[in-house]
């Protein structure tokens, strides 16, 4: 059996691109008492997978987690032709001992259920690991009530239109912004978001003076940079903001520091509390964000869009699509 | 009776110039039933001023707290020769009835009993406003525990000192950052920092690198800026960042939109708490910080420092060189 596998060649340095990656093969040995082999079958591509090359040496497999079947065992926990989600990397086959953690940090490869109607994807995406980082990050963090207004950033992404759908079936006002005329639509339309623009048209301050004329009260930030800075000045009192990402400034060049204006007046002059966090925070707390979610869109309350890749050799290209904003909802890519 | 009384003439437009201000003198009326008049003894000038002009519209008295005597009264609560906090503004002597907010939202003057070996001053520093600050600001929102690491910038200033002090107290380790040879020699020698530096000689990578290789656990922020985006790449996992002021930015001119390297990718990467506060919102605990600061200073555990510009008259220039950092400790000055 052979496995195909990303390997990371060198630091990214601004985009990502092709030459940073190597598809190699690796002929696998035959399995030991106690391993089981998984094969791929969909895979995610994620803004992390830019940032923390603490995870992702170079020399080594690129990072990631995929949605595997179990194809062969000599394991008694994890059977043939069961699912897992693994952090296993951007590679085809792998074999495990359900001990020996393959990304430290990131646990055992999950077991999940099949689901009756809905893509298996889906664990990857709104059952997952952005599903679990908009729920725990946005309701811990933001601690949100009824008729408060709550302002996304990346709304159109895997984490971003979840949190805004998380934010109205709290009964908060929601106001999104993302970066394609599409997407706005898809969020206005589909997602029932109060209010959404296209940042690239209308300006931070003129969308919140329309849109939030009596302030925001949490901020869930997917994007870092002078827009945030901007959406912190409108602001109320004892404002909650989640920084769950900074996908503005993940495709800088190693000799640029990217930079924008100061948080701290408005985070005195309001009261504000900032939190950044790694939904790995709450991995005893999974099943819960899942349930929750798997239950949601079984009642039609919770929806998702996923923006699909044929072919594992595509994981480059899709993404670097994804850190460009390409996909609208999560990008996964399809063996 | 004859009030001197600095007026704001003009919004702030980078360093504040002696043209910001105009002295006038008003005759005060003769008391009614009810009214006190206060003369003050010791005025602050505080940071804030420069910032929050909502408090302090041109052509209003400039805001300002400060230590007064009840010098003539038909009031029943405020009697003759009693002392008094007031928001009274930059003013030699002020009529009061006790119910109307002179300062909207800093409530009525304090009546403050006589120190016995202090100097009265100390209510505009170590056992008011800025004692306060440092107390509620660093414990509540820091929440330090023995044995971890504090950082303070502005350490030598009003706040600052006394966040040090208070956190050596908690058993912590403390590092301080100030910007003369002769304010890191007195938190070395007198305030029982365990490492302080001059920032305009040791960059904050070298120094944390040598005072806190095991990282930083606790931030009280003082100046914003650049600096403070360096020292949020020092934070440990979970560390907590109390915002108390940015004045690095507030001489910044109208047209001059102050910049620093991104907060966001430390606050996520290292799930950090950064959080904003008014001194304000422990108003109703404000005895409780001053009884503690009076306590810890009668056991020689907290010490203090005034830097004292002698006359009234003197007040834009005390504020000026406050703004510049040529104070040690607090700013005060006497009538």
């Amino acid at each position: 059996m052979k496995a195909k596998i990303y390997k990371k060649v060198c630091e990214f340095d601004g985009e990502p691109k092709d030459s940073d990656f190597s598809l190699i093969e690796e002929e696998l040995p035959s399995l030991k008492e106690g391993e089981f082999l998984c094969a791929g079958e969909w895979f995610s591509v994620d803004p992390y997978m830019r940032v923390y090359s603490q995870w992702s040496p170079v020399g080594e497999t690129v990072i990631g987690s995929q949605l595997a079947k179990v194809i062969e065992s000599k394991n008694e926990v994890y059977k043939e032709g069961m699912y897992v989600v693994g952090y296993f990397g951007w590679r085809t086959h792998t074999i495990c001992d359900g001990k020996t953690e393959l990304t430290p940090g990131f646990g055992q490869p999950l077991i999940v259920q099949p689901l009756e109607s809905l893509p298996m994807s889906l664990y990857l995406g709104a059952l997952g690991m952005p599903g679990n980082t908009a729920y725990f990050g946005f309701l811990e963090i933001c601690q949100p009530k009824a008729g408060e207004t709550v302002v996304v950033t990346g709304a159109a992404g895997a984490v971003g239109s979840l949190v805004g759908q998380i934010a109205h079936i709290k009964g908060c006002k929601v106001i999104g912004f993302a970066g394609t005329d599409e997407k706005v639509d898809w969020l206005k339309k589909d997602l029932h978001f109060d209010h959404a623009y296209n940042y690239k048209d209308v300006g931070v301050d003129q969308a919140l003076k329309e849109a939030a004329p009596d302030g925001v009260d949490c901020y869930f930030d997917n994007v870092g940079g002078e827009m945030s800075s901007k959406i912190l000045r409108h602001m109320n009192s004892r404002g909650r903001i989640s920084v769950c990402g900074s996908i503005s400034s993940y495709n800088a060049s190693k000799n640029e520091e990217p930079k924008a204006s100061l948080v701290q007046l408005p985070l005195i002059s309001k009261e504000l509390k900032m939190e950044g966090f790694m939904v790995m925070r709450w991995l005893d707390r999974w099943e819960e964000g899942v349930k929750q979610h798997l239950n949601w869109i079984n009642e039609g309350k919770l929806k998702y869009k996923e923006t699909i890749t044929e072919g594992f050799e595509n994981m480059p290209k899709a993404f670097k699509e994804m850190l460009k904003g390409k996909n609208v909802g999560k990008a996964v890519v399809k063996a």
